[in-house]
């Protein structure tokens, strides 16, 4: 089979550059379209990333170096390399203002090719699904309503949620299937400063210290939640009434890895500690059934060490997609109190992405 | 007024150095009996100290390197310098097994020489004040009862709270104060390796790294609160019925300053969040009326910034002795939220200590 | 005597705000004036520094912060301000394109107001002394040279040199002055990041890493001291012939204080090491000699710990004026080789700015 | 082929850690014997490792939690897993006194068990061999010599150097194979923590501080080259003349990964910067040639981006076993400069004692 093409909106800034990384040896996809700001345009990617590649990990320069990038505006330039069969569908990791987004991946979609977006532009977008694939997979269902709603034929927009919640969403929707209602949480974030991109958090406000705010994150990490648990009704994706989420989201010294402490209420019937750690431990999900291959073996990894997850020695656990959770103890305040932990490049953006199109490509989507 | 003559058991560990660096100039009291493990006994604290001084900041060399460092076991040495008008009471950062702790902080009190202590060894026995001064400075009244019961006449011991709660309990305080009970908390602590002592954490586990456990903080966290706001009953303290508090611990690369969100359910009677600012904005007790030299103007300094308190900015405020809180505002499932943060080697520890000493002189007990 | 009013240029950066942090209680000087970009030009500091406030250390806010910002490029302000005799002369901490800063300073001393300045821009103007007052206080005899040559009546420009140079600048000069030649100095620097302002560093690129360059910095630390150790000719300083210095210049995950390993190679004359510490130890220069506030009491502090100095320890030696050496040993290539540190926000800039102005001030040219 | 069952002496330390990760899955050699200290002794490795695991890469769990550690001061335990077919070699990487060191290691050798050594106890013992595959591989032909001086049948020690050092040693040499003599080299190492194993050093020592000073590393990063670059004569290896080497170690906090800034001076015959980077990109050797499985391809990885090698970026260059090298340019004092960087755990410890025990099992060493 030879692979699907697809192109990076954005392909120079942080997480265009995860994309472009983590795709290296895909079996399914190959990146064959760069798209990046007009500053970009015109230049070869290795010409418009001289001093700017911020990842520690590579990418594999015989097959990008020399692709020549484009204007992300220029819907017209993605259009002719989709009608020569070098793109499929795109990764939007676009920065810009989020209107400016928004409207840019309706283009790309009103014009037949696929977006599979990381940016927080299109989330509330009432028949956008927000996709976690082992969560909510079926919320791709609302898709071909979306494209009718738009008179779209080919093309379409999903998103990925924010980076913040990919620690405790997994195991939260495992309790949840499992029959246990999560009523309320409160969840404190310790979170790497890759989340905030490059340049992003300056050395001076890290070296020594912790910032207990960022920006619009607590907001995202108590709602995205109820999107993705919700459920498809006519043309929207309603929101789910639970559970209720107080976010403390804190920026620390860390490169990569967000970590959450929870605090975890239950409905009536209340799961025991030894009976939360086997549904995590035997938790497994559409993406593990359908063998995708950016699915973790185990999407919830179990530690029992009294020091663990930490995020220096478990963000990598099973190549960045696995969440690791630990300390699962009793409460005194709620039922439960645990640890959890994700890499936020990964499982939480460019990972996230590609585990997306996966699904996508898996259901029937991509063509 | 001629100074006090105080010691220092433990002088050569990092509480003991910070007792030594903080009691500088201090206008009361002034260092004069130095005891540590019998290794270092016997030398002045100058070579006692080669190479181990591990503060930032300084001490008065010209009035503490000559002292010889006599054997902390020895209380006879002790004694014999308070015969001689050299030593009034102890400030006691030992760091021995809680049990040595225990007796040989009650040797000392038995022989007439009051302990101030920083250790956790007495915190739980009953007849031992577990002191903050702008919380519960009453709990003085217990010692005469204490003295009585042990049969001791001059000395007695006072202990002061884990660092961890330093950044809630006044702010709690000034709540209940106020009139607004409260009564559940969920704590997430973020806490500087300063509290670890020396050699305390490697720097392998917080370089890229945190780590979300700390041995005992939790508990600590959790109870020694409910002692500090019990009342005396009989011959000792009993426990307050609450707040009940979920703490969770985690170690961060940062130097000095413990870090706390907080969420915080009230009883009936809930304040806004004005009314919180204006509560702890104006909050003073009885240190601050009797100008105690360590006393900080403002206990709680309330910051409106955004993305305040931090560490590096704000522990040094007052001199590390008050308690900065920022981010007040509501939660969406307790009443509000906010973050907390104090000096952990300074309010949380030494300075702690001189301020339960310089409350103990204003009341009359040390003489 | 009251204070001279002084201003500051580029009030709102990082540079400007050390400026303004160092003046509060300055025993000669007062901050009346302040300017920085059309941005914040109109508005109250206070409200033009609204979450920008970016060192640990405070200010006046009493004093400064309903000072009404003027726009930098509008000397008739300054002109204005100083008729009413409110701005003697300003401290240039502009950061704007070099051309821009050096034609804008030029304005103002032009106009009357004398510039000791902190940017690079004139640092290489021929007739522009750059001070270090314990090395070259005499090159202040260029300025009646400086002032006739440009036509400047009351107005002028003096320069300070680079950060990277003070750990080594001021032992080179004691050795020198005790009448050793330093002939050839090779020179690791590493650097800390408030060096490159704010946002200066990206987190992502100093944590768990260095990085061992800085644009521009190893030019500035080889040849700054040849004119800083140069002699007036007509009227140009004209530099000196050595020593020949290499520079490697690094940047580590440290908030203050630059860091320096030195091997040095002497003439013919060669002191052993106890001389050196001798010499080191016994230094003082004229700003010692006419007791400027700012002035260190010894200028060059020895350690004679194995491992001092570090910055986190030694930064802030004598108020972040002294600089410190140690691990001073013979070298096996060169004569000798040592450790030197110094606060480069302080000692390296708006500290080492203010001295400049004091030693002017001392000598008449402040009116 | 079956493969060859090697044993590691000091199993549960840092860097026994390191040869149990690298091992894994070795084509050529397996790990089958644990030795550590008397307290380890006798139970599982699991047992023995119970929170003490300190790498951030794991191990192959199911090969090695099961094997009961033994006493590695029982040598006859050895032999008798030698005897079994169950052992060939051992890796030493003993933490004890360096006289027991050495003692140990003799002992094994004595009883017919070869030796690959990671401690420096045997570094200057005259007849033991210190190897860097790719610059003295020839040094292994004093092992017969030294077998039989001893008396030893097939035993026989060989050592590897210092991690400071690995960052320069091999481009020092590819100079020296192309003809230029390396006449004197200042050397500024910046070390990572790892190299002080664990506990190592003290997160408060590292946390806004560098510290300019590592006990014994300077006199390493001095001598040891010129061993390694010396000549077998006789029953002993005898030291080169030079080059002349004087270091400047610093820790820095980095977790892995050894800086180094080079300026060096050349005998008559000088190469240019082009001619440099052209003898590192091409210089291949005995590893290369054999195609060990360590070997990395280029042994020395020359970047050209202006601000690497970085290690944070550079350091798993080639599986951490290359040396990365940039910055490659005129020095005003000696004749070129640079910046090299090596992984000190992998090319500098563990990997580099594997590539060794390669290098000796294709010479037919190790039977």
């Amino acid at each position: 089979m030879s692979k699907i093409p697809v192109g990076v909106l954005g392909a120079t800034g942080m997480v265009g550059q995860s994309y472009i990384a983590l795709l290296t040896n895909h079996p399914w996809f190959e990146v064959k379209y760069l798209a990046a700001s007009p500053r970009s345009a015109g230049r070869k990617y290795r010409e418009s990333l001289v001093g700017r590649w911020h990842l520690r990990r590579g990418y594999d320069a015989a097959l990008i170096d020399e692709i020549t990038v484009e204007d992300a505006n220029d819907v017209e330039a993605a259009v002719a390399a989709e009608k020569k069969g070098g793109l499929a569908f795109v990764f939007s990791a676009l920065e810009m203002d989020k209107d400016a987004i928004q409207k840019l991946e309706e283009s790309y979609a009103a014009a037949g090719i696929p977006v599979v977006s990381n940016a927080s532009a299109n989330r509330w977008t009432l028949d956008v699904p927000m996709l976690i694939p082992e969560v909510n997979p079926g919320h791709t269902d609302i898709i071909p309503l979306q494209q009718k709603a738009r008179g779209w034929k080919k093309g379409f927009i999903v998103v990925k949620p924010n980076c913040s919640i990919q620690s405790y969403m997994i195991p939260v929707w495992a309790l949840l299937q499992a029959g246990y209602e999560v009523k309320r949480m409160i969840v404190n974030t310790m979170q790497a400063v890759s989340g905030a991109g490059y340049p992003g958090v300056p050395s001076l406000d890290l070296i020594d210290n912790i910032v207990p705010f960022i920006g619009g994150e607590e907001e995202k990490s108590e709602k995205e939640p109820l999107k993705i648990l919700g459920a498809i009704e006519g043309t929207a994706i309603k929101n789910a009434a639970g559970p209720l989420i107080s976010a403390h989201c804190n920026r620390v010294p860390v490169s990569d890895g967000h970590t959450a402490t929870v605090s975890m209420e239950f409905g009536n019937k209340k799961p025991s500690v030894e009976q939360i750690k086997e549904i995590w431990k035997k938790f497994r999900a559409l993406p593990q059934e359908l063998a995708l291959p950016f699915a973790p073996e185990q999407p919830i990894i179990v530690r029992e060490e009294a020091n663990r997850p930490q995020p220096g020695k478990d963000r990598d656990a099973d190549k960045g997609m696995a969440v690791s959770v630990g300390r699962i103890r009793s409460c005194p305040v709620f039922d439960i109190r645990f640890v959890g932990l994700s890499h936020n490049t990964i499982r939480g953006a460019a990972g996230g992405g590609i585990l997306n199109a996966e699904l996508l490509k898996a259901k029937g989507f991509l063509g």
